[in-house]
């Protein structure tokens, strides 16, 4: 049995749990605050990042990429055409890049910033860091999101999917992202059309629909979250 | 044949040649200032990041990470006791969570601060960023060294190699990256001796050696760096 430390606001946890509905695995999902830096949850992963996926009561197997490969190699290889990596090393290397562009790039420069400001900050303990939302590093988060969706929205214009003629993990992980900055708002999806046309795809997969029914305790998502015709 | 996009001082880089190094490939080295975000380079990879590598005319393989997967599929698999992966699935999860510890980890905590304030600003025009090294930024590096040292001690105690039984991409990893550290002379590894007896293991090897020799313009390293028994 599966077990994934998560947090619905964490676009490496989502990027798990998408590609786990992909393989139609069943998992048990833990929700975990990793700013609460919970002492049974250090002895897990000493970063205190998300996610954390144990199998079979193994070792901890830290952070989505490391996740994305360990399910690769124990089940993707296993799936043929629904395999979610490219079967070329060249081709994985750019499947690769992106997963990690949109993983890592992205959130250190948009989506921590928006997620810690509009939604931890509301969650946490002033001593922990809560308190009212930094506004300079919403604005920042906000023009450095532009950047990224006109790159995104060339990724989907120029190719069939982001990282190639087939979905792969690039798609997943830039879905994952993104759908956060959907459900607050943050995306001007008519300024790139085929980044729009794109999500939409995504979207209406069946490994997204535990995902678009979540809910923030207080915070609403933005009216069309959910259509899958936006 | 294989060209190497990299910097001296990149622990990221380091990691590519650490690699192509055990695996014996012969390597074209070019040396590249990211901060200068030379427009050649960015039609790259467009995060300006390095190591990028390039085989045969082919497109960019971007990162440390992406860089050794595509190493491990095409030249490692075929190495046997000599592959730097582990075998099993989850053996790997652990060498590919301490390799991100030590790229990504420690490089975002310490590394990257200490080489832009002490080298890259030396090399820096004003107007990139170049000029007086920031004293705090120095100061916050330093502090968050002490528990990466302390952790690096504590995993050269309880293994064999810092991933398991066997030299792995981890001990690449975090050799790269202390490599960078010792040359800058912010290694107190009298504080732990596992760390020094682990470091003095990887830095005999003979993959090791042109790191070794390479020298700053203007900054010599400190006096142990180049001894195997210091």
């Amino acid at each position: 049995m599966l077990k994934l430390y998560h947090h619905p606001m964490s676009a490496a946890s989502r990027f798990a749990r998408l590609v786990l509905g992909e393989y139609g695995e069943r998992v048990e999902l833990l929700e975990e605050r990793p700013w609460e830096k919970r002492r049974d949850f250090l002895a897990l992963n000493p970063a205190a990042t998300l996610p954390v996926m144990i199998e079979d009561e193994g070792p901890a197997i830290v952070g989505a990429s490391v996740v994305g490969e360990y399910l690769d190699e124990t089940r993707g290889v296993f799936q043929r055409d629904k395999r979610l990596m490219p079967e070329k090393p060249i081709e994985r290397a750019e499947s690769r890049r992106l997963t990690e562009w949109f993983l890592v790039k992205l959130d250190g420069e948009v989506t921590r910033y928006l997620v810690r400001e509009r939604v931890f900050k509301l969650e946490m303990r002033p001593e922990a860091g809560g308190g009212a939302p930094d506004a300079s590093a919403i604005r920042a988060a906000r023009a450095n999101l532009k950047h990224h969706l006109r790159y995104l929205g060339w990724l989907a214009e120029s190719r069939d999917w982001l990282a190639g003629p087939r979905l792969s993990y690039a798609d997943i992980a830039a879905a994952a992202a993104m759908s956060i900055l959907d459900y607050l708002g943050e995306v001007h999806w008519e300024e790139e059309p085929a980044a729009k046309d794109w999500y939409m795809r995504l979207k209406s997969r069946p490994s997204f629909r535990p995902l678009l029914t979540e809910r923030i305790r207080g915070l609403p998502p933005v009216h069309h979250y959910t259509q899958l015709d936006f």
